[in-house]
């Protein structure tokens, strides 16, 4: 069956995998103290031209957000994100079980704009009962959205400017940080990036690796205490080089950039085929997801040779299904899948 | 001034007081284990007749809110809750603080409908990736509503078979439970309101006690060590008998709806004036709370005046307020108002 | 029967009592704004000699440790205290329901010494596997601790000169505060207590009033937010006055030490009487408790007459009690035990 | 540099590898549900002589013990656990952060005895006040213990039965399960672990694994949505396949058991070595783990060429350090050990 169904269904890019093998007789230090965690972060810092950064290593992304949320908020601050992100809606409560509430503001394809951003922050702050009120004390965006799509440098910049008015962080979930780059219809370098957020991950499991996300607190902002939270919240794997050898070898001759740009290239052949074949677009995205409207019953004869992931109901007739390429995309699933619409 | 502003401006009524007065140098047992205690929850069963409940005495609104949520709600569940509902806005986030996300449905003035329930639990379930989500492991609606609407008894029997159906419990927020009952649009009985859901709160902060909120599960269906719970939350009061004295006297000759019958009537003749002086309601109720709306520097000369509450911009020379009666409304404050409009 | 069980079976002190009366009908503003909670605040400001102090009411012990703590602590951080502290053995697990957990160290009668404090913060940054354990973020106290016990200011300044050479904030929770500083052998003014601690609380159920609590950050060093955590953790009445008249009454013409000495007095009586009897002493106290040891026939023979609390096993045949004066204990009471034992 | 320091600074088992990379370019499904987790599931369940037993596999050893742990104990209950158990030291508070205290009884050899678990129980519902205290709700045991001694058939089934007699389920921490169940002082099987207690877990990270622990409730007793808690906890991973082809590969052919048996080996010509050489026990332990006291110089001086780990100080001139052996010490280590001591 072709498989067109999501970014994580295969193993470790090859490269990844070499590098585990070759250190695996090796006797390292535990817990991330290892030379290859610490080469990891070295060659991170590089890429995003911070020499300053706090790298910390997670195996998710959901455990990444909740520890990353929960380190930065205030005791009583609430997480604001578009009602489209994935805090919001598919991580089962995380966010609330460390006893921050989500606030959410209208999204405009995944993203949030700076305009429901001022009127999301302006509205609480103009209530005369704000003090009962959880406080805005951050702010979510995904990048790459959970729609594929993708802030603008201008954007960024602009919810980045809103949120330092306001003193409180901006963080940007990177699940699939590498196919934001890699797209053609980015303008932000991971520098760039870096320079208008105060922390974000790598995504690395949706991006080559077996498991594994880095948390980049640009300007050594780290929380305080931030490693005792990681081990609090279960999340500091006792062999840290499983996280650190797997980024250590994406962060070599720009592999991260380069597994990701074969995907963006996939996607882009993929958004040709679709069009060809005369598919409808519920949304067309620059990323490496591409999110169709099937009629029932063509999803259901299609289901049956090409695996695809299921949306959202469109209407009583039609379903949104994504069609996602990876760094494991081949040309022959492409041809396959022309050959098979 | 006049005051129209809420329902808990005053102390208490006069005769929760004379009680409080003529017990003060008894010596009673503590932790809520006294005389005066016991006899508010058999008074409180009577008039509910549920033999059986299990009946707590907490301080206040939010502080029963968060124990009686947390402690009905499996641990990985959310409780769902009108957008417009009490816990959703202006509690600070008490729910999520335990652990709890607060899943809102679009409100119907101030209201859940039957078919906004259906939709939101239906949804989950059809959810391929439900597991990954909070599950709705509850219902919280308020009686009267945050806009002092009612449920009508077969609204309210019909939430409670779809909860049923769903095998998770309705929890009734009465706050303003008094008026509610007390109101000529209400088709409900305590004992039909006991009837129809798992759990709900006798409101007793604005309705004539200084202080307390007598929580209700109508058959003995309270959560196994509820009461270390209380004290776990520091809602427990070592001089328990400072809410049990005052709704011993609410629930003796039917003072709690008797008061409640007077600011009903007072709402009524406060309906009356702002109709007959050519006020614009903004959603006239049924409760002891009305909403109007005004232009904006009508509503600053006459907040000279007359207190009222401010509720939320209208348009952007317009603003809601609300006027609130309550059981220490009196007939001059009514006639003065009349006056001044 | 007589009555020594506790300090907190008797209504509110009579001038507290005819303070809530004579305002009872009037219009005040809420949620702690009315002009009583303004001026106990003053009043306290000055008591302390701390013109800059935050000061906050709540509405009893538990709740005030847990919104406290929770408020200082960092996130990951555990809160230090004897291991008969209050906070450690009787509040149902509600510090640690807020994500901390609590760190004992012995107690030396009911107190922690210098040594005990020094040894366990050298031992946590000793370790070398101190970032994967919870870090002491603060100490707690209790003054008079649960044993009646009282720090002498030389002990209160030593413990605080470890917390400032660590920098985590010294919380002295004053549940029986008063009776503490009208102790003959307190050798601690209010004044001193707030210049040598971050955080305290003046406890008013035990000290005269229905309920209530005053928080006090005797430089203005309350917590960020700490309002909104009140709400939060359901602890903010809505009339707030019922705190705020209390403890305006209890800080005029110094009522709250006067009735405080009071129960000194009688303590220092029941001392005398026990002593003259024969009792065995536990532990004989400075303060409004007195612990003795009974055999356990003679024990529930004079349970018959008298009220008092059991307390622990002493062995298998005695077992220890506790008995209490407050302020509402009569001399009568006093010469009725003596006629009676 | 010899190395005795711990059982987890090598990479995985070549056989666990092995099946890594021959599985790697395998297209399979993702969170758990691939065929390998099932194959390794179902291998497991036989193992255990379990057909019913719910599985689940989790990173590492906190995230699996605060996910049990705050799935299986009620809302207010508290774990009791030995004073030297890892969730009451060496995790962060990460129980604490999901809301439970840990009670600890006195251990002895790191175990907690019949006597003392009766002792805590009792003393619990014994208490007049217990239900101002968080009661007891489950019983943590590590197996083998932070001191590497193991519990006999016996002592486990003594421990379940006054479990069983108070309803409240125990719970073994099995992060080195294998190097107990292959020690010659075991007299307990896998069956029989899961047949006397309600939960364990099987660690894969400390025998074998790069990462991951299998949690076994042997009568298919899971929590109620556990799998959503997993979620909720941030410890579900995207491409499960990591742990589920680990697991299969160490329950295929005994691996697990094989390569526990050579660490035995190994620790027993240890302690042969050690006692040779006139080393002083601190405690000779039937597992994988040996602890020596040595004098401070000469810890040094041994340090500069093989690692082991400080455990705790002895006294002022002597400290308890570790050896730790595992699947993959070799005779070699052992003989270079031996010439160099």
């Amino acid at each position: 069956m072709l498989n067109f169904s999501s970014d994580y269904t295969n193993g470790a890019h090859p490269e990844v995998l070499r590098r585990l093998i070759e250190t695996n007789d090796e006797v390292l230090t535990t817990y991330g103290s290892d030379i290859y965690t610490e080469s990891a972060k070295a060659k991170i810092r590089t890429s995003c031209g911070c020499p300053d950064a706090d790298i910390y290593f997670l195996a998710g992304g959901t455990q990444t957000n909740l520890t990353v949320i929960s380190g930065m908020l205030g005791l009583c601050g609430a997480v604001v994100a578009a009602d489209t992100g994935h805090i919001a809606l598919h991580e089962a409560g995380a966010i609330e079980y460390t006893g921050h509430k989500v606030l959410t503001v209208p999204h405009r394809g995944g993203k949030i704009t700076a305009e429901a951003l001022t009127a999301c922050l302006r509205g609480f702050y103009a209530d005369e009962n704000h003090t009962h009120m959880p406080y805005p004390g951050m702010v979510y965006i995904s990048h790459p959205t959970e729609y594929g799509t993708l802030y603008s440098r201008d954007e960024l910049k602009a919810l980045h400017a809103i949120c330092r008015a306001h003193e409180i962080p901006l963080y940007v979930d990177g699940a699939r940080l590498g196919y934001g780059l890699a797209s053609h219809g980015s303008d932000l370098s991971l520098a760039e990036l870096a320079a208008n957020c105060d922390a974000f991950y790598i995504g690395g499991t949706k991006v080559g690796a077996l498991c594994g996300e880095a948390v980049v607190f640009p300007r050594g902002n780290a929380p305080r205490h931030f490693f005792t939270m990681i081990k609090q919240h279960g999340a500091l794997l006792a062999k840290g080089r499983l996280i650190g050898v797997q980024f250590d070898a994406l962060f070599t001759d720009d592999l991260y950039l380069r597994i990701s740009c074969h995907a963006i290239d996939c996607a882009e052949t993929l958004k040709a085929i679709l069009r060809e074949k005369g598919y409808r677009f519920f949304m067309e995205t620059p990323t490496n997801q591409q999110f169709v409207v099937l009629e029932n019953a063509q999803m259901a004869k299609l289901g049956e040779q090409v695996a695809f992931s299921y949306w959202e109901p469109f209407d009583e007739t039609h379903t949104v299904v994504r069609f996602a390429t990876s760094w494991s995309t081949t040309e022959a699933d492409l041809e396959a899948l022309r050959a098979l619409l």
